[in-house]
């Protein structure tokens, strides 16, 4: 471990994601996947785990040398294939009742160097046969959760001009603060944060927009909203009857945008950085929800390839709101890494909905989704274009403006 | 890393793993199991493994810290209890043809000071969820290997009165030495092994003994052996038509015993260790197959749990020949671990017997097998009773003795 990363810091972390976060229950085993530099962090999850009463704490670790030692040296027909066993095998544990916690970390330019069309069949070949073990998460069969531990070559990326160990221990600090850590009693600090996000969720719900429309520098984009949305934020209710932070840190209230009524421009705030490369100044054209022109000033062939996963690559499955007064966005620090840079800005997201975020949705068919608007991809990928330089409207059913964000802020 | 481990010994013990050892085919998944200790070499094994055209190697690493946070924090109920699911998904890639590779080099005293009922219950609940994943390794379904790193906690205990770093280095030129990986290729050595072993196998097998019988100090052992047994020992061709090296090193030739016919007395000549313990001066009286009076001068509890953990944990499955000349043995290093203990001695094990040392073993019910004298239990603890002070006769099914090993060399 970097002897700058403050290990008091780094155990509150620990405990807050385990009693919070996951809110693990008695008896409760727990599935957890890190990358194997997180071993600090997710030792000290363990022993609050076990300490909360829970069953076994089985974690997966991935290694980014393994990675790409497989990328260099593994025949070609290996990046058709995953291990479908192990992701079956995860499932298995959902059902019978574990709860999930993913480390989130690994160095976000590993693979800047490989191949990137093998890259992406891996990514679409692990991202099919990780259906059974993402199944049961998206549609929050058990409670789970997602944090951030601050591996070196990812600190180095967020902090270039620092020595390595230093930037791990900045990193750290960034963490403890995007995270609401700090104080007396952080599970009541989170407990009062997610108060105020269930407030602006309770409104939001109560309009029932039947769209919103954002204006700004680069965007003029009018973004239908699923039949029977529902708007969620904070915490969560699972199936099994737990209510868990899936999200450490977050900032956002977000729902179900119609896959197929969304109009105009929208240009992105942010670089977007994906499998190992960053996409930069990117503008997309929708047509009937579908994306119909899409640049980028850098990476434009990375943002081809990923539109083009599949179907509903090219459509939406999530609209979030979070104010450009939100901690992390005040930090100033760009984390390239989703968990974080998603609660920096208001975000639409590429790919999969949620099903919980339509009135019944985890009962429905994928083709009652469909017709509600809910999009179906292999793909989720968040995708920054908020700003103080953005308003939002909401558009109720009767075709009136209410005013939504006013300057990157709640109106 | 410890500094002193030498890279380019342990990387030739990982390309030796691979290629002779698990012999993985192209195309083949590999599942590892190593502790994280072991990440150096679990490394070096992946680019091996990928570089023969391997499939998708993963490897599942446990932490003693972790194991320890469960020791000390976990509610009671949770040593009742394995995670089935992840044996059952290791079972799955067995069945899909994966290979497996075990790294051994825990800590050995890793739970000394633990709760032995604890202990020995999370074990006895772990063998049972492993079945499935045990099955097919133990039934040679597909091809596998184990192989040793020098972990800090193991290098510690074997060379206490150097400092870590160097016991470390140390136990690599051990494990080096022992797994007769010098010269210019190991590979052909490995195959010239091979056949002496083959050799010696031949020879028992033409013999077809139905007992042997051992005497030594303290030691005066009639032992059965099993209808129908077959000597193994080296080269194992797996179902799946790959011939692999099970055990890196290996010295011993053995078969299955009669799980009902060994009588008399058996002092062992090595300390035992088990589960964190060390038991010493074990000596053992049989009637009719089974242990009936057991002593030790030291972890004499330990010892009777051990051989009541089920009904045939006080049988035994394995019966091993390996002349006190081996250059384990000769090397004078007591490892602490049956990978390389097992091959300085002859000796026997406790508990479940391999099928395939019974004709037709593997196809064989439960019931048939221990109608032919095959032992079955959920441990399989081998156990040192052989020195240069023990002589061992083969008793033909017409009652003549036939010199076997004299002085503890091969007669
Ligand atoms: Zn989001
Ligand atoms: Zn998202
Ligand atoms: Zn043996
Ligand atoms: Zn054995």
């Amino acid at each position: 471990m970097s002897d700058h990363i403050d290990p008091a810091k780094l155990d509150r972390l620990a405990e807050v994601a385990v009693r919070t976060g996951v809110n693990l229950q008695p008896g409760q085993d727990l599935v957890i996947t890190a990358p194997l530099a997180a071993i600090d962090l997710v030792r000290r999850i363990a022993v609050h785990a076990y300490k909360a009463g829970g069953g076994i704490v089985t974690p997966f670790f991935s290694d980014d040398a393994i990675t790409l030692a497989r990328y260099e040296h593994a025949p070609d027909e290996s990046f058709n294939r995953a291990p479908e066993w192990l992701y079956e095998g995860m499932a298995a544990a959902f059902k019978s009742g574990a709860a999930r916690m993913a480390i989130t970390g690994d160095d976000p330019m590993l693979l800047a160097e490989q191949d990137p069309a093998k890259v992406a069949r891996l990514s679409k070949a692990t991202s099919i046969a990780a259906k059974p073990a993402m199944n049961p998460i998206v549609g929050f069969e058990v409670n789970w959760n997602v944090v951030a531990y601050p591996g070196a070559a990812w600190a180095s990326r967020v902090f270039p001009d620092l020595p390595v160990e230093e930037a791990q221990g900045k990193l750290m600090d960034a963490i403890y603060d995007a995270s609401r850590l700090g104080g007396d009693d952080p599970v009541a600090n989170w407990e009062a944060h997610s108060k105020n996000l269930r407030e602006r969720v309770d409104w939001l719900n109560a309009q029932n927009f039947a769209a919103l429309h954002y204006t700004g520098p680069g965007t003029d984009l009018h973004l239908g909203l699923a039949e029977g949305h529902i708007w969620k934020g904070g915490a969560s209710l699972a199936l099994n009857g737990v209510v868990c932070q899936p999200n450490i840190p977050t900032e956002e209230v977000f729902t179900c945008p119609h896959a197929y009524k969304v109009e105009g421009t929208v240009s992105a705030t942010k670089p977007l950085a994906h499998q190992g490369k960053v996409i930069e100044d990117i503008q997309v054209r929708f047509e009937a929800g579908k994306i119909v022109e899409a640049k980028a000033s850098k990476g434009e062939d990375i943002l081809n390839q990923l539109l083009n996963t599949d179907d509903g690559a090219s459509r939406i499955g999530e609209v979030a709101l979070v104010p450009h007064s939100s901690p992390i966005s005040q930090s100033g620090v760009l984390f390239y890494n989703t968990l974080f840079d998603e609660n920096a800005s208001c975000h639409i997201a590429l790919g999969q909905c949620y099903a919980d975020t339509i009135e019944g949705g985890s009962e429905l068919s994928p083709e009652q989704l469909k017709q509600k608007g809910g999009n179906q991809s292999i793909i989720h990928v968040d995708w920054m274009m908020g700003s103080d330089a953005v308003d939002i409207d909401g558009i109720t059913k009767m075709g009136e403006r209410v005013p939504v964000m006013r300057g990157g802020e709640w109106a």
